[in-house]
């Protein structure tokens, strides 16, 4: 099943003949695998990636990416981190080492992932986004362009805390998550808030220090339509998988259609 | 004209032999040129580019870059732009399919502009730039480090609506324009502003929302300094060519030296 | 002493027989290493690096890297800084010309380092740090992630006036400080503020536009712990050499252990 040489890797990239990768992988040219990397089938690897990066702390665990990956030029992948099927980078995305990806993840260019980080399935993370250490961003949650996620309450300590960000809520773009702040499931944060406080489920924050101004289901999607913009999952479903989409449209206590008889 | 392969191109370069690239360009060491790329006149390519990456919507146009480009490292452009003549970017420079880039326009540094926007002519980005899809900024305007232009209203959606930063006006470090919005001509944004209402022509938008202040015409260059510091083509002309500079010199009704017996 | 090729070069490195090079520093594939460059012994340099870039001003001077310099992937410094030992970086760090860059400095991930800074001995910047051209960071600063220093009051402008940040002074992350403004010894600047006043030494900036809150050895580790969090010296020094740490606990009059009979 593994090969480590196949025709898609470009023979401009460097493969270390520890890596494991699926005999249908493309590797683009001046891109390098260290032995440390294990690489699913139908991965599509851009040129000048570096993967399987040594961990500084001497982690030697290996960097797993699963199935049909996406992964775009100049993005570093470390050693140690464990990436779920239908990954997929913009350019120049660093994910350090322990991170646990999950599935069909997406993460915009130049977005820093530390390490020791969670981002559950289906996140997405848009441009120029940041998470430090230790945070965890749950399922179908969204961080947009420049968002920053933080650890420290009092640089620099060793008393780290990571923030969370819960499912379906979307952080937008500038927003800063101050340390051990939760943003609670379907809550929205606006655009250059600084969170200090923990955001309620379906509840809106806003502004420089962020206050909860009201609920997430208040905002219309346009002035003149009555529709409600958030839960997002009841209008937007680009890019997730059908059986996704269709487990949102059931009511909560709607079995799955299979189940129908 | 066109030749595939030059003196200038670097051993250790990669490009296609459909790409059109001008005999006298220099490609550097370690980048990619895809077939979907048209190189003009004098163009200098630094190190570890890539130059006509695929859109990921099938797109097939090619990129067409004009004379004179001074591209620096690890940039990325996409097939289905078209980029002035004497464009500059810093280094690991994005630009996506089908945006349209002026004449004599820069990029700074880490820059990341997303698909279908638009950047007139002698447009200037700084450093860590984020232009949005559908963006407008028009000739002569200015961004400053790390500014970030959105489209989303309601993120994620499918109702984008990009902002459009006007002629000769000055977006400082740190600020966020938000979706729809319109920043006049001559008008000035101040540092980490984040604007959610439109600035008329000439005005000055400070603060966390942003707010109108005065006019742009009462900042003064220094504090012991009358000379007004906008509009700012009145006293800054480094980088632009002379005939730019010429027609800032006269009067809106004056007419072009050329036409003066 | 010096060497131009060693076995520690990588074959898909590209050095310069001009650049001098110690013979146990490792270069990376893809790496490039150009003739205005001098690496001190046991540099060790990561894949696709640019060192020793020529400054877009014409300035010849050289790149000087100290020893033990520790540069990962993607990263460009130009030609014209000099970098003292002890130096380390992530990815995609850039530091332009002229820059004087102290021992023991780190700098993050994606960060940007202009011309003509001042990065004194053991300064830590974080991920996605920008700073502009004529701005000082002395010793044992921290600047957090996303945080910005400027130097332009009216950009754009040939008045540029940077900032600089006092020993061992903290920017939280995502701060931005205004041309001119000195950030004092000890102060600490909170996340996300936008600071347009001197900050006292040992004093608390917040907000947007930052005021002075109060002293920062009011601020505790923890808030059920009675330990002050700044002056950090007192409980952070993971990465510092075992002297400097020493020097820290000394009293500000009492001798070096050395001179103690």
């Amino acid at each position: 099943m593994w090969s480590q040489f196949t025709m898609a890797i470009s023979p401009d990239a460097r493969v270390s003949p520890q890596a494991r990768v699926a005999p249908d992988a493309d590797i683009g040219p001046f891109s390098i695998v260290h032995g440390s990397t294990v690489i699913g089938p139908g991965a599509r690897i851009g040129s000048h990636c570096e993967l399987g990066h040594a961990a500084p702390d001497g982690d030697q665990s290996v960097l797993v990416i699963g199935a049909r990956a996406l992964i775009r030029s100049h993005s570093v992948l470390y050693a140690g981190s464990s990436i779920g099927d239908d990954f997929e980078t913009g350019h120049r995305v660093t994910v350090r080492e322990r991170t646990r990806v999950g599935l069909g993840v997406r993460i915009g260019t130049s977005s820093d992932v530390q390490g020791d980080c969670v981002l559950e399935d289906y996140v997405r993370l848009h441009s120029g986004v940041f998470v430090a250490k230790l945070c965890a961003v749950r399922q179908f949650a969204w961080l947009m362009p420049n968002v920053t996620l933080t650890n420290d309450p009092t640089p620099p300590s060793e008393n780290l805390r990571g923030c969370e960000v819960g499912e379906r809520a979307v952080v937008a773009a500038g927003a800063l998550v101050l340390p051990g702040v939760t943003i609670g499931a379907d809550a929205l944060v606006g655009a250059k808030a600084c969170v200090g406080i923990d955001v309620p489920p379906g509840m809106v924050a806003l502004g420089v220090p962020a206050r909860i101004t009201g609920k997430a289901s208040g905002v219309r999607l346009r002035a003149d339509d009555p529709q409600a913009a958030y839960p997002w999952i009841g209008h937007f479903h680009r890019g997730y998988p059908q059986d996704v989409v269709e487990s949102w449209k059931r009511k909560p206590n709607e079995p799955e259609r299979s189940d129908v008889p």
